[in-house]
């Protein structure tokens, strides 16, 4: 059953999964879209203020909405979301190592009808990935909706 | 010879390359960080509001970081950028499809000596990826560079 704007209830937080990342994953990402030495080189990211090897932040975002669009939008019930607008304060709180368990999180934060279309809604979601209960990274994502259908459609 | 915070002009925009992007890799990106039917199924996607495959945004933001990273944090003379603090107002203005050739520009947009740390700064960038001089995809990146070091170091 798919769900659409007007099931999305704000303020609700949906725990979308777990997920330990490796070594190799966070050089490998790295090296395509981020080839920052403390990224990829374990040598200089001694050296570095992280005084070690440590994820991307864009690898954990990208991490973060896998599970989002895996757990939650395409779950067993599919959410009618049919674009994405844009993102917000993105923070990238605490350093990721090799080996660290993130939890993933979103809490849907605020919904409103758009004004050109009325089969369509805006709703925003707060993200957030955790790290024996602190936050390692947070950010505001905003997404466009279907709302349910009239009977006449 | 290294770039410090004081060697960053703000105001000046740097191209940092372009790129045309392959539909395998918007289809591989998208089916490890977010597998939305309009991102990894042709059919679906003509179905979709994109009337087409399109990128997930997260992929071209990633390139953008990519060619940033490779082509002016790390060019012929090293930024000495410490660390990464966050993104905020990344905006998905336009869809993008395969064949897409994309331009990548990074603007210095501001920068603030840190209160807590005298060998430090923070820096903001402007990042925007256009195609045919329209833009797809905006974001505000804030990083962390040293100073100077002083004659005594």
């Amino acid at each position: 059953m798919t769900r659409y704007y007007e099931d999305l209830e704000c303020g609700v937080v949906h725990e979308t999964g777990t997920y330990t990342i490796r070594k190799d994953e966070i050089i490998s990402f790295a090296e395509q879209f981020d080839p920052q030495p403390f990224h990829i080189d374990e040598e200089a990211a001694e050296e570095s203020m992280f005084g070690g090897l440590v994820a991307s932040g864009l690898h954990t975002l990208c991490l973060t909405v896998r599970f989002f669009t895996t757990e939650f939008v395409r779950g067993d019930d599919d959410i009618a979301l049919i674009g994405g607008g844009g993102m917000d304060k993105l923070r990238f709180h605490e350093p990721v190592r090799p080996r660290d368990t993130l939890q993933f999180r979103v809490k849907i934060s605020k919904k409103s009808p758009s004004e050109s279309r009325s089969d369509r809604g805006h709703v925003y979601f707060r993200h957030s990935a955790t790290r024996d209960d602190t936050e390692v990274l947070s950010f505001i994502s905003h997404s466009i909706a279907n709302r349910t259908p009239t009977e006449e459609e």
